[in-house]
């Protein structure tokens, strides 16, 4: 094996990050090495790139980016009793403690102690990364490298959907970003009955269209509230995803909320909003999930049997596959253009 | 409108029933009177009919038969408020005294003074009937009466299935009656990723293989036992239903859940079985659930949104539409030939 | 039985009400005539009495105020089942529509078309209320009738305690009102392993210590964030009460939650509030409850369990008894001096 | 530190045991060595002193007893993290493999490959014990080491008890076991308002008493599914704890279990029993619960909780206090006198 590999580094505290040749992880004795074979990037790749003001708080150069991969182990370190040179695997971003409250109680993606792939130590946008054994997902050998990177956020997708069930039940998703598309896929697939898809971009609302949302409303032509209030003879719908977190998605989604609805809260809002906790809430005998991450590892099983039972079809989401020199390109799809590009996938 | 209707009536204390005129009954203040459009025989049907033990510790003659049913409203008593002439309805055929613990705590369906229709009181297999309006429920024009009809049925399936999520997870599914392809149908909408059929006959599996099992097993003739826990790599289902509630089916069910898994007991064991409470559900740590009925009226919200969405096809169950006159042979197919019937539906 | 009873009636629409003899209501087929023997002042009551905005919004005069009560039933209507008279009984507030989505799902508290009590129908201050059967509470003959009547407030707190189990947990109690109170002593009774109680007055904080809260903090005067986190090492509280409904409250309030806790929303606040949805909701992984009312009825058995059996002494809470002519000066007790008050109950 | 230790070893396949001279354990890389200050014996230890069917089954020869114990650490591995030598804990007994799906998916109380302590591995009925750094449990310094022992048996009640919410609900008990009297301390201090203690020895109810029963049936003499359908009108409890796992105890459970309750089974059959699954379960809507072990570590923290805060008294249970020496006296008590026995705690 080579001792140097090519990676994505942010290397200076601005905006951009660059390729280079770095060392090749060295593991420790919990850990394995893992040969990436394709990695996808997310919203936090995309802050970290753009460094706004959570990564300047938050990110140390040197810093290998890249959180959602696909690989193969190739070393493993003298601890590790669960996975072996060949297996074929996805991680986990959530690098937990074991040993806080959290994670004592079943807990660990709000583990107090949180290590952050790609945030907190080096990511996957390389050829190879090391991995913590506790992390680790063996992908089953029938799911393709793309569709097993972005299994994260599909995670997010999924724990976001069915932290309460939604079969038989009527659902708006608020937000056209790549992890509301995979929640559409998601809440189609486990029996929501009527899907709203509120978004922005024609793009990605097409993609909604293909992953199963039954009434494409334009957030910013389309009068949302009345629509949907209409539509559910005056009664609202039975859940309401955010994966906005702006405050127009907030004020829309209590209102379209029925009586004793349930919210998820996943969008992260850049400061605190406004909610109308009386009308919107507490009169209402509301239920609100914040969600974060991935139940670990419940969340994973599901995400691994939609994909391997084919009931889940999530290759709509992806629009573009690259090589990992063509890292720019892909940040600058991400980034600047919503209007062509679903989830990008790099292939190193 | 007539004084007299065509009923079926069972009218002697031994196997089966006649056709005959009864008086069109009188509504009091707080029920409807209901033109029937469709009704279809259920498993108490088929009892009663038979006259077995059951049956005749229950039922008074004479009793006009049938539970499910779809119809529209000629007239109403002077109490009622949410259901007018010409509204097409179906009903529950739980009906609660309002007045028990069950009853003012949301459990109606398990009300302690129940009384059913076709059992308790005169049923829907005639031209009218007159049903109460606390059971009564609105259908959506969409959708067609032999659909409708079979509701009832179809929610016994819904609420067995869904009294915890199926999304992303295995599901075991013993019997192969009406119910049992009707659950087939709910969990493999309902997300169920991988969904075992166990069953003993060919005409019934070839339904569930429509309803969306994936893999048929013979309960007679494969290792049933041997095949799920191969297939689930030696740890089980993470759920069981067992519609049949036969000895040989809870053995079977509680060997195949998973440690940690949920098994819906439905299928009504006509004495008490030897349970495995030490391996089969301490150990394990299973949770079981006792469903009868629908939750009045969750369940009903949920079947009726499957259906109106269309993303729940039910026609393979329905395999014989009869006229009313032709009643007897629709309990023969029911009784005697599972190996070429589904679900019958009359017309009268 | 005379025509004519003394009423505590808001004439005007301005602050205040008068005692006047009005007629003695006519039950309707499906009510019941009930003679009061307790009834006692509740938050509405205030805002109505103090003619504040939603008061003057809501409220149509003439409105006999008061919705917490004991009493015997002196007349049935035709239709009434399931009461007779001379049954000693209080009343859910909530009047539901029986014919909606919630009331067809178990959520009658939270009604589309709901009607309160003493708000959009006279109310309980008088010797004499109409109640409809279907929010008629039969008491335990035992309980006397001033903690009969303010199960209506104990009910809100029981709801709010135990959407979600305490036993073994720390909780944390914002707001010192009778209400929050009684959620002390609920909380305590079910197994709250340590009690927090945020308030702001020594009077009620005292009564907050004899219900069994464990820490008492001022929240103008203590650094409650801080302790709270010291005293949890840091992790803060399993579960949250904003009993308050202000912007400190709810700032406090899911600074002290720890991740993965439970935040009850109560209190009602006057405007939307800002809630730091990221780092308070999202990245917790905390699960909000807006609570209204109680559930029907399931919330009542458990009050009535309580009292029934003692285990739960409400008395510190009743701080004043009145006969219902003394109606000004118990206003004035609630309204202006939470130092001097708990719970005022007139006796007509 | 000495290199041999005194331990109660089963040295032969045969009831009893011996107090030998052995090796103090080494340990591993990711255990801790621990000083045992206090050792108490459960119902494992006795069926492996008895030397029953199943031990002679799982057992194998020499094999320390013990499981439940506290103690202060005096070594730790190399790969010990969260553990440092003086700290002063107790030890969960179920020792996950940490790979299976359940280990993955916050169910390791019922790992597939469970080891446990005293049964698969040497156990603690001596001076020294190695245990698995993952289920070692820091104890509060202001918890005495008979308690602390005990937390393991404690453990399983809270868990039995509280798997569902029992605050302000009647529960009946079967069972004066040592765990159906801890369970009975759990029910009264989370809110039970009515416990019903059914159970056979008048020593152990009269603890019972002590722990919170509010009714003591004599199992044997008194009438006990009358009596109990008494007092609660008709309707049954609403929640049925079995921890004796008899054929009597499950007839009885499901006939004074309320329409829509909740049954957790927690003692275990030597035998498969016959339950009534139609009149006990389905036609009830019956919630049962297989208990197991504890949830790691969600159960440890509440009993933690209520040790510390002092809310449960647990004492009168602990019925005799043993130096280790006499572990005959102690084996004896527990088998052959349940009439003077409750729960007996070893000294080294």
């Amino acid at each position: 094996m080579p001792d140097k590999m090519k990676a994505i580094v942010k290397t200076k505290r601005a905006p951009g990050a660059e390729m280079t040749l770095v060392d090749i992880p060295k593991v420790k004795s919990n850990e394995v090495l893992v040969k990436v074979k394709a990695t996808s990037i997310g919203g936090t790749d995309v802050h970290i790139y753009e460094w706004n003001e959570w990564a300047q708080g938050r990110i140390k150069t040197p810093q290998i980016l890249g959180h959602e991969l696909a690989g193969e182990v190739v070393e493993v370190g003298s601890q590790v009793k669960s996975i072996k040179v060949g297996d074929y695997i996805s991680a986990e971003t959530h690098i937990p403690c074991e040993r806080c409250f959290q994670c004592k109680t079943g807990l660990m993606h709000i583990c107090s102690n949180m290590q952050i792939l790609g945030v907190d130590r080096d990511g996957c946008f390389a050829t190879h990364v090391a991995i913590p054994e506790i992390v680790v997902w063996k992908n089953d050998p029938g799911i393709p490298p793309e569709f097993a990177s972005v299994q994260e956020p599909l995670g997010n997708a999924t724990y976001a959907v069915l932290v309460e069930d939604v079969a038989g039940k009527t659902i708006a998703i608020i937000g056209d970003g790549p992890t509301g598309l995979f929640a559409t896929g998601v809440a189609r697939v486990s029996g929501a009955t009527t899907i709203f898809m509120i978004g922005r971009h024609d793009f990605r609302m097409n993609i909604a269209k293909k992953m199963g949302a039954d009434i494409l409303l334009n957030d910013k032509k389309d009068d949302v509230v009345g629509f949907i209030m209409d539509a559910t003879n005056g009664g609202g719908v039975d859940v309401v995803l955010d994966m906005a977190g702006t405050q127009q998605a907030i004020d829309k989604g209590f209102r379209i909320l029925r009586r004793g609805g349930r919210f998820t809260a996943f969008g992260i809002p850049s400061e605190p909003l406004k909610v109308d906790l009386a009308d919107g809430v507490i009169f209402k005998g509301a239920t609100i999930y914040g969600i974060t991450g991935r139940e670990m590892f419940s969340t994973w099983f599901k995400v691994a049997n939609f994909l391997k039972s084919k009931r889940l079809d999530i290759s709509p989401v992806i629009t573009h596959k690259l090589p990992l020199d063509e890292f720019e390109k892909g940040f600058s799809l991400m980034m600047t253009r919503p209007k062509v590009s679903g989830k990008v996938v790099f292939f190193p």
